[in-house]
This record gives C-alpha cells, structure tokens and sequence, in this order.
C-alpha cells in the first residue's frame, strides 16, 4: 500500500482525497497555490507545498512543481483529482517515468478516451453504441437521403465549420430534407465561409445518464449503477440524481453492461464514468467516457455504501476489484453549491464568507473545503459545497434536501442555494420530468 | 396524519424531531425557556412558544404550560423527545386526555416498564430473562446456600439499605458464603442500622447492550438490532456502537427475539429499548426498558436505512409495522461530544462556543443544535453535539471517527473531544475489549 500520496488538486476533492488517505492510515500532501494558503485542504493534509501563484498555469497545471513537491515530500502516488491535469496522458506519464503511480488512468487509456473522435470509433470497435450519423461530410442530397433513411428519422444537419445554430437543421421526415440539406448549406457558407455538412441522428428529448464504472490492473471492470446529470446550464451540472428517475431494471442492465465493455475493452484501470444520452424511447449513446473521479460521485457512494476514493487508491494499488455490479438501494441527490448569483445570470460572486452554517442530521452530507471566515479566490471553480441527501425514496430525498437548503446559512457572498430552491419545487423536476433542455427554460421566480 | 407537532424538548433532539417533520410535510411548534430563546431548535420550527424561565420545573417539566402551548397553537400531537417528560405516565394520559396524541407509549405501558420492580415481575411474566436472585430478604444461612445453588455462583450479596460498597459481598464458591453473609450483615447494621440483605447472581465482564423495538397500536413488535452502550462514566453513556463487538448471530437472535416478547407482552406502542446486561459467557439478562427515543438512535438509522423518529410518528398515526426484523448492514459508532473538560474530572464547562468547525463527507454524521457565537447555557445537560460515523467495518468506523474528530474545531468553551480521540487510539476499545467497568481504569493521558 502507498505511504504517502500527493493530492494534485485543490478545494473539496482535496479535502475528499485527504480524508480517505487518513482513514486509510496513508499520509498526505496538499499543494496548493499563493491564493489557496487558507485552504482546509492545507490545513487537514499531513504536509503542504505552495506550488506557485494562482493563476492555474502556474501552479495547479505546472507539472514540474508538483512532481517536484511529489519528489521532496517523498511522495510514492499522486491523486489527481477532478480538472486540472486529472485528465492530462502527459501528466499521467510522467508521474509513471518518475516512478510515481498516477491514480488514475495510464496515458494510452487517457488518450484513447480523450479525443472525442478516437472515443467514437475505440467505442464502435467494443461494440457500444454510438450515435448513428455520417461518417466525414455529406456528399450529395441522394446520399444524404440514403443515409438519414439508415440512421433513422429525426436526424440533425450540422455545419461542420458550425457553432450558434447556425447552419443546423432538425429534419423529421423525408420530404423536408432536400430543403434542408440545401438552406443550411447556404447558411453555413454565407456564416463560415465552409458549406460541408455532417449528419447525427436526432436524440429526442435526450437525458444525460452516466454509468459509473471501476476497473482493474488485470483488465476486470464492473459498474456502480447511474447518475442522472440532465440538469445542467451551458454544459454545467448543477444538481444529479441516482437512480434516474427515467431508468428501468432493463435499461440500467443494459446501459451497465455497455460500460463494463467500453471499460474492459480498452483495459480501464481506476474510477471512471461512461457518460451517454438516453432518448424519450431509452435509445442509449455513447457521448464520452471521463477517466477521472467526478464531481458527482458521492451519491453513488451513498446509494451502495461504497467509498469510490477508497477503491481508486486498492485499485492503483494493485488490488483486484470483486467485480460485482451494484443497484442503488436508496435515492440519493446532489445539489452543487456555487458561489454565483442565480439571480443575475449566474454570476461569480467571489468574496469573504461572513457566517456559514452547515446543515446536518439524518440523510445529509455536505463536502466542503470552506467555512466561516473563508475568502473564496475569483481565481477558480466557483463550486463551493456539495450537499447530498439520501432517503429510501425520491420524494424523501427531495424533501430532505429541501428542509437542508433551508438550513444552510452561507453569509457574505451569493450562492445557487436560493436556485436549488426552486428547483426542489418545481413540478416537473417533482415529477421526475426533465431532459438536458431543463434549464434552457428554467426561470428564476423573483427575489424570497 | 398529523398537520402539526409540538416537540416538548430542546436541544438536538427537538431539532432532530423538526427536521424529520419537515421533510414529511408536518408543521412543527418549539416550546422553550428563556434560557434557549438562541436555539436552532426555535429558529427552525414553524412556530416557537416561550413556555418559563430556565429551571427545568418552570418550564420544559411544567405540563400546564406545555398543553396550553400545543392548545393555543393547535398542534395535534405531542413529541416528548428523551429525559423531561419522555417518560411521565402522567404527561402520556394529560395529553390523551386533552385530545392530543402523545408520540410515546400510554401511561399504563410506562408506568409497567418505569418502577425497576414491576418492570421484573412483568418480564418474569413475559418469559424475559432476569438478573436472578432472591425475591425479598434473605432468611437462615441454610436458605441462602440453597438459593445461591439455584441461582449459580457467582453471586452478590447486598445490603438493602446499602450503598457505597458497604454490606456488599462478592461470592465465587460454596465454601466462602457463611463468612461472608454473617460479615456483610454486620457491616450493614453497623453502617444502616438494618441488616436485611438480599442476593443477586454476580454478572460477571458485564456489557450493557440494549435492543431497539419498535411496536404499533395492533399489538405488533419487532427489533432493529442492538446497541452496545458500554462504554459509560457514572451511568451516562459515552461512546455507542452497533454492531456491538461482543455480538454473535445466535445472540442477536435471542436477544431479539427476548425484547420482541417483552414489547409484545405489554402491547407496546412506538420506539423503546429494552437494555440487557450481558455477561461473559453471553448470558443477557433485562435490565430495564426505556419507553422513549434515546439520545444513541443514530447509529441504529445508519446501518439499516431507516428514521426513527418517522417511524415513530408513523406508528402514532395509526400505521402498522411491516413486522421485519433487521441486521446492521454496516458499522457505525456515536461520540456524544459534551461541553465538559475531560481533563478536570469531566467537569461542565458552558459558555460562548467562539467557533465552530463542523466535520463533514463520506460517512459522517453530525446532530447538534450548535454554532459559532452560541451561548450555551448552564442549566441542562451538558451534551452539544452527537458525531456519528459509518463504514463498512469497525475499524473503519473508528478510523472515519478519528478523522472527524480531528476535522472537528470547537473553541471557546471546554469539550469531551479530547476523550474521544483518546478512547479511538485505547488498544482494547479497537480490540473490542470493554466492559461496563471500562472507564473506571479509564486514565486520560496529559493534555496534547
């Protein structure tokens, strides 16, 4: 087992990290920038490394400071974290030629995933589905219509040069799409100055549902059940689930299985999330595969009582997995609290927290690397606590984590506790009906 | 179901009682002294009614004031938490009188199970094993060696008006018992001018382990497993677990299947604990049945997914029991964290907590009703907090515990935080080694 490992990251997934390695009985090493030296994470780790000043590159992405700190500390693994260079194959192998081991994925896993285009086609070769589509550009309309008959109505016209909408076109049925095909054509190379167009098959209503997987150094990998992260704001998750209140066993065995396989296909070794989008008919597609710890991973842990981070570390460490796939036996949620204003756009509002309470009792963990006092640098993620119920059913759990919004008190700055709020009341979020479009109509109700 | 409850309590446990209202839609109304008017538990009910000045008497004790309370506020149940009047037969038929449910067991269920000698004779009835001995005073030497035969050595032989030690006579074999019955007996005269003495079999490596039930208004029991309640200084109670370590299945299915017998035979109502003491040889033996909430429920809702107190109020309500019986899952162990200073004979230390730093993540619990800039005042109970921590294993409960601990700042007054760090690093506490007597060789080691 490891002595001691350094924690490459800052905030509450070093604190997360740090609390495990303790429990664990492993010694810790935080780094952290000039603007983080009143961090928990460098009060609760056994030794700390300032790494450099705050602007990311400097510190949090310089990899020859923190192998340097690694090697000063005489630090045998590093834990990554989420961000930063948890996804970075340089990284991951020159912890490896340094003689560190990189929880986490080795460099080929990483850029065999990293690549959204290599992703796709490592996942057509494992047999996972994908979403059906063109491969390259569109050539003539005759092709285009074969293709799209191939793929299955609704499908999407895309510029490939594209962004904003424009030159994009849903088509529903046949005879609309030569019209189409030809408009968004001459969008795109009016707006871009570039005509070619791709095609994907249209995920309606589409769902964002992402199977947690961990695998082995001796290519086993099984699966810890869903999240359901549908509710985002411009690709942001705010608030996830498990289990998704759209999954069936059916689907769950299914979706379960395709990740084990893209997993044990490219040899997966360590925590990671095979995201896809799910449609209104519980079509699934491959969207892309995290080779990380995430954000969201404690309600997987509460729903099997499981510690991912725990396992992350045997697994580095050499220890088989048992293999077993897990059912949540529980419902449990995150809310993401951020330092932002729900009222105004979502703004950051960085600052000194005055009075912070943090709510407690029955069903509720909060993970967080703040606390009364605490000034929030402008300089990172505006995520500052995780709060996480966990019930025997979904209404409980939303309950829960209404009464616990209620009594969290964060004082001097704005936060997205007010936005958690609302959603807790909003009917179709209750009734368990949302897709990733959620937010785009999602308005805040004036000021409590 | 009930609109709106009164919880006639303070402290953590009336905020526990608030928050599972809360989360089941059930209004909720704080009664308190002036002494409390800064509780969270008044902050966070929906309505809050001064009810006297600090004595307990005048106040949380003063059944008058309390009934007006929930008259005045409507409320149409009463919660009476643990200690005041949790368990007053009186209180349970005032409120039955006044139309107001009472959360707790009828008067005639308290008053069976609340005086020591009728709560023997009952479980005697109910086919419950008890401490045996002799009924009454013991007669010639001759009797007594017939009944210390029956009763199996080792036995105690004890002063009726005694105390302190004193006419108090342990005895292992047959040939020891003359000397010591004529020796004791004159002791007592001596010291109490009475030297009527009786006998009770000797428990020997005592362990305080106690079975939660629950019953519904059908007649209907069932257990929730055990709690092992050791670890005690003066009769209060430090440090709880479940499972105990001492336990077996054989036990646990005995001692079950003893305290569901014991609850049915009384038709019991609601949550209560029968407390067993169990001796080195595994023989258990009824000591006591609380008919009320206890301070250590936590660690019984965290290996086996469930909320008491909901459960509690469900039963009120007229809802029956599924019936099944449960196995902890998991391990999880409770610090109750006082306002005393462990190095100065654990005396009370009250006062401004100056700041507080709440412990948090995966597997940690924590109920207080608490916070930085609160003034806790002199006059009750001198427990602020419960730390609860769960894993899959003790040891990593206990490890989870140290960690929290340590996470955990309380200044400005004195705290039993110290002890708990101290219990969690004691080589038989890991071993599982401990008896009832465990804190009288108990040394705290000098401050850190």
């Amino acid at each position: 087992m490891f002595k001691k490992i350094l924690i490459a990251n800052r905030g509450e997934i070093a604190l997360r990290v740090i609390r495990t390695c303790k429990e664990m009985g492993i010694k810790t090493v935080a780094v952290y920038s000039t603007a983080d030296a009143e961090s928990l994470h460098v009060r609760f780790a056994d030794e700390a490394v300032c790494i450099g000043p705050a602007p990311s590159k400097d510190s949090y992405l310089k990899i020859p400071n923190i192998i340097a700190a690694a090697e000063i500390t005489n630090a045998d693994a590093i834990h990554p974290g989420y961000g930063f260079l948890s996804e970075n194959s340089r990284f991951s192998k020159i912890c490896e030629e340094h003689d560190i081991k990189f929880i986490g994925a080795s460099a080929e896993q990483i850029d065999r995933m990293g690549d959204k285009a290599t992703a796709k086609e490592t996942m057509i070769e494992a047999g996972v589905p994908v979403v059906p589509g063109s491969e390259g550009l569109l050539g003539s309309i005759e092709e285009t219509k074969k293709l799209a008959k191939e793929v299955g109505y609704p499908v999407m016209l895309k510029a490939t040069a594209g962004g904003g909408g424009k030159g994009m076109r849903a088509v529903w049925k046949e005879e609309d799409i030569e019209k189409a095909f030809e408009s968004a054509k001459q969008e795109a190379a009016a707006a871009f100055g570039n005509d070619g167009m791709y095609m994907e098959k249209l995920i309606e209503e589409p769902r964002h549902i992402e199977i947690q997987v961990i695998g082995d150094q001796y290519g086993k990998a099984c699966h810890l059940s869903e999240r359901d992260c549908s509710i985002q704001r411009r690709h942001q998750k705010l608030t996830e689930e498990t289990p998704s209140p759209f999954m069936t066993d059916e689907l769950r065995d299914a979706m379960g299985k395709a990740a084990v396989k893209a997993a044990e296909y490219i040899k997966y070794e360590g925590a990671g999330t095979v995201e896809f989008l799910v449609d209104k008919h519980r079509n699934f597609y491959f969207m892309e595969m995290n080779t990380r710890i995430q954000v969201e991973h404690p309600i997987t842990e509460q729903v099997i009582d499981y510690d991912l981070i725990r396992e992350q570390i045997l697994v580095a460490a050499g220890v088989p997995i048992s293999g077993k796939n897990y059912t949540p036996k529980l419902h449990s949620m995150e809310c993401r609290i951020n330092a932002e204003d729900p009222y105004n756009d979502f703004r950051p509002s960085p600052g000194r927290i005055t009075t912070l309470h943090a709510p407690g009792g029955h069903g509720v963990r909060l993970d967080t690397h703040v606390y009364g006092g605490y000034v929030i640098p402008p300089n990172y993620d505006s995520m500052i606590a995780k709060l996480i119920t966990t019930a025997q059913t979904r209404e409980e759990a939303i309950n829960k984590m209404k009464r616990a919004l209620d009594e969290f008190v964060i004082e001097g700055i704005k936060t997205t506790i007010p936005f958690h709020r609302q959603l807790m009341d909003d009917p179709d979020f209750i009734a368990g009906n949302y897709t990733t479009k959620f937010m785009e109509d999602f308005k805040m109700k004036p000021q409590e």
